[in-house]
């Protein structure tokens, strides 16, 4: 086989969800199209790295910080919704039923793979709480064993503080991933949120 | 959402198969990947376009012209096998059942898309078959309807030349595409051609 081709299919079959057969039909499509096209995809990926950092307010990925939803002066500011990933942002954006901040932990408490709560933005989510501006924190980590025991470790450190704590609703089948959940699911997870 | 965010999505759903759900996967993934792991991406997609070009005798992709086939004095240099894509090579080479030399087409005739014969690499086949060594030229299009007109339309031109033309046996599924057939079914339909 051709060297420079193996290696592109290679690097193709790292992306998750992509096997062997789709990573070839990948590396051939680059070959059939023009070099122009090749080059435009190249540059993408090299841009995301580059542009994309994170907001030093909520830790959401953004090209500018503070991010667009921290700057924006329409969000409602008393309300901070907690996600795991960047990408539980997009998901929840999408259902267009929530107009307050966001924090994202970057993760979750998984001890087994040695993710404990240093590893998570949970420091900077409390020195957020401080300002009184704050008057809920909803907790929208997946519904799983690791997100729900993310979700009770930061509900006690926040009760003491006075803060109201909520969780989104159990209308998200148990054990799922909120990515992949239906934005009525979500909308309605959100809508349904019941006290910690 | 984030502009090069957004565009590095969009590439990735221009490949064929991949939907705008497993676009954002790949494109978080990039993101969350080291910066060293997208920039051997971006290179090895560069390196396909820069590296790759086509072989000058049988039109096969090759980064050293002519390819390693025919190049290889272990070939049966007395059959040449036709195809219609590069992909369908790597697809019968991993039979290990055939080692004669191949033909690559680039294409099939397909009147509605506009593909004619001058657009096809025919007439280099038929270059090819003045030299008195050929004694047989499989015909291995697709077994669907533009593949089979490709065929009786080439058999038809190397007919008169005294060579024996042959089809890979039906043993493929009609309708089907050489691509996805598996390794056994594909040495079958090599093994059982019959006579144009």
């Amino acid at each position: 086989m051709i060297d420079s081709l193996e290696k592109l299919i290679e690097e193709f079959s790292k992306f998750p969800g992509i096997g062997k057969k789709t990573a070839q039909r990948m590396a051939f499509y680059i070959l059939k199209e023009r070099k122009e096209e090749a080059e435009t995809l190249a540059k993408a990926i090299l841009d995301v790295k580059e542009k994309v950092k994170y907001c030093s307010i909520c830790f959401n990925i953004t090209e500018e910080d503070p991010c667009v939803v921290c700057k924006d002066e329409k969000r409602d500011r008393s309300i901070i919704c907690v996600v795991e990933e960047a990408n539980d942002v997009v998901a929840l954006e999408k259902t267009e039923q929530y107009n307050g901040l966001f924090h994202v932990l970057g993760g979750v408490l998984s001890p087994l793979d040695g993710v404990g709560p240093d590893d998570l933005k949970i420091k900077e989510l409390l020195l957020r709480l401080k300002e009184k501006e704050v008057k809920e924190v909803i907790l929208a980590t997946n519904p799983n064993t690791e997100g729900e025991a993310t979700a009770i470790y930061i509900a006690k450190l926040i009760k003491p503080l006075g803060i109201k704590v909520t969780r989104i609703a159990r209308g998200l089948p148990a054990g799922g991933d909120l990515e992949y959940a239906d934005q009525v699911t979500l909308a309605n997870a959100i809508e349904g949120r019941v006290e910690f």
